[in-house]
C-alpha cells in the first residue's frame, strides 16, 4: 500500500508521500513515490504515485526519458497542468498496454496518480488520476485528494483544512494525517516527502524528507497526541446508565 | 456499508452500531443493527451486524425462534460466549447455504457479527465473525473489534483507548469515533444505538440510543472539534522550505 495527499491552497500545494513498497509483508522496501520535473522559472510539476510498483517507476522514468524528445510525451512542452495530465496517462496506458497481461497472474499491474504543480500562465492546479487513466481536478469544495491509503488520515483533514489555510498549517495537518495512517497500516511507512510548493515560484526549495524519527515531525506528533489526551479528558464522559 | 464497534473492558463491554442501510444511494433506509438477548440474571448477549440486511435479519429471525426449541441453536441454552458465538455461526451459515447461489447474480450474500456479552460462570466477552461463519475474540491487546466500514473511526481509538479505559471513557471515545466516519462515509448515519454493558450485571439497562441531534452527542462532537482545533492552532508549523 502507499498513501500519497495532495492539498491545493490559495498561495500554493502541499503534497506529500510515504516510502514503504511492499509485496507481502515479508518482502518490503522503501522506494520514493514523489517525483519532480521542473525547469527554471516556466514550471513546476510534481508526480505523486501509488499501486504497482513496476508500473509506476516506468511512467517516471519513460517521462524523463521523453523530455525533449518531441512534444507528445514532454511534459517540459505541456502547455497546461492539465495537458500534463494527459501525458502522464498517455504514458501511463502505453507502460499497461505492455505490461498487464503479463502480470494478471500475479496480480494487478494498475496505479494511481497525483499530479500536481503549476506552468507560467495558468494557476496551481491538482489532479488525481484513477487506475484507468482519467482524471478529476481539485476545486476549492475538494481541496484534497489521496491515493493509496486514504481512510485512515481523512477525519483530521475533513475536521481542520479549510481553503483558506496556510501552507504551513496544512503541512502540518498533512504530517498529522500521515501519523494517522503510519500508526493503523503497516503498510504505509516513512520517509515523508513533503513537498510546500508557493504559487508562481515554480520551485521545489520547499521539498523535505521527514524520516520516523525526524525531530521537528516527532515534536509536532507529540505536541498532538498530549493535546489531544488532554482534550478527550476535559470532555465529561457520557451518561452511560450503569454507574 | 455499516459501522460497528465493540470494546472489552476490565469493567464491561460498550458496543455500538450505526443505523444505516443501503442498496444504492438512491435506497436507503434506517434499521437497528444490534440485537439483544438476555435470561434475567443469567446471561446478556448482544449480536451486532454488517453486511448483506436480509442475510443478517434472517440470522436475528433465527435465532430469537429458536430460543426454547432445542439445544442445538439456542442461544439461551449455550454455556459459553465461545459456544454462543458457534450458534451464530451455524446459523449465518444456514441461511447463506439457503439464500448466497440465489442472491450471486444481484450481489454479496454475507454478513459479518460482533457477538458481545456475558454468560454467568464466565467473564464478559467479545467475538467477530468473518463472512466465512469464522470468530476471533477480543483479548487485552485486541481490546475493541470492528466490523463494517472501520477505517475512519479507528484513529481516535487507537490514539485513545486503553486496556484499563472506563466504561464512560470507552463511550465516548466510541461515539467521537462513530462521529469521524458518518463524517466521510455517507452510508453510516444516526441514530447510534450504544450498550454500555456492566460485567456481572446480565442486564441492558445500559442501552441508548442517540439520534443525530442528540444534545448529549452533541455537546461532545462539538467540544472535541473546538478542543482539537485549538490544539492544532498551538502547535508551531513545520519549517515549509517557502516562507
Amino acid at each position: 500500500m502507499t498513501y500519497c495527499l495532495g492539498i491545493l491552497l490559495p498561495e500554493g500545494l502541499v503534497l506529500a508521500s510515504d516510502s514503504r513498497t511492499n509485496a507481502g509483508v515479508d518482502q518490503i522496501a522503501i522506494v520514493r513515490k514523489l517525483a519532480t520535473f521542473k525547469e527554471s522559472g516556466d514550471r513546476m510539476i510534481a508526480l505523486l504515485s501509488a499501486g504497482n510498483l513496476a508500473t509506476t517507476q516506468a511512467v517516471v522514468t519513460l517521462l524523463r526519458q521523453a523530455i525533449g524528445n518531441g512534444p507528445e510525451r514532454d511534459l517540459m512542452a505541456a502547455k497546461t497542468l492539465f495537458d500534463a495530465a494527459t501525458i502522464v496517462s498517455d504514458t501511463y496506458r502505453s507502460v499497461l498496454a505492455r505490461d498487464q497481461e503479463a502480470v494478471r497472474p500475479y496480480g494487478d499491474a494498475t496505479g494511481s496518480f497525483l499530479i500536481g504543480g503549476q506552468i507560467k500562465g495558468e494557476r496551481q492546479r491538482l489532479f488525481q488520476m484513477y487506475p484507468a487513466g482519467n482524471f478529476v481536478e481539485a476545486t476549492p469544495r475538494t481541496q484534497f485528494l489521496q491515493i493509496g491509503e486514504a481512510k485512515y488520515g481523512k477525519p483530521i483533514l475533513d475536521r481542520a483544512l479549510d481553503f483558506d489555510s496556510s501552507i504551513g498549517h496544512s503541512a502540518k495537518l498533512a504530517l498529522l494525517s500521515f501519523d494517522a495512517t503510519i500508526r493503523s497500516n503497516l503498510s504505509v511507512a516513512p520517509p515523508i516527502d513533503l513537498l510546500c510548493y508557493k504559487k508562481d515560484s515554480f520551485s521545489t526549495d520547499g521539498l523535505r524528507k521527514y524520516s520516523g524519527n525526524d525531530q521537528a515531525w516527532e515534536s509536532i506528533r507529540e505536541a498532538y497526541s498530549a493535546g489531544l489526551m488532554n482534550v478527550l479528558d476535559n470532555i465529561p464522559n457520557p451518561e452511560t446508565g450503569v454507574d
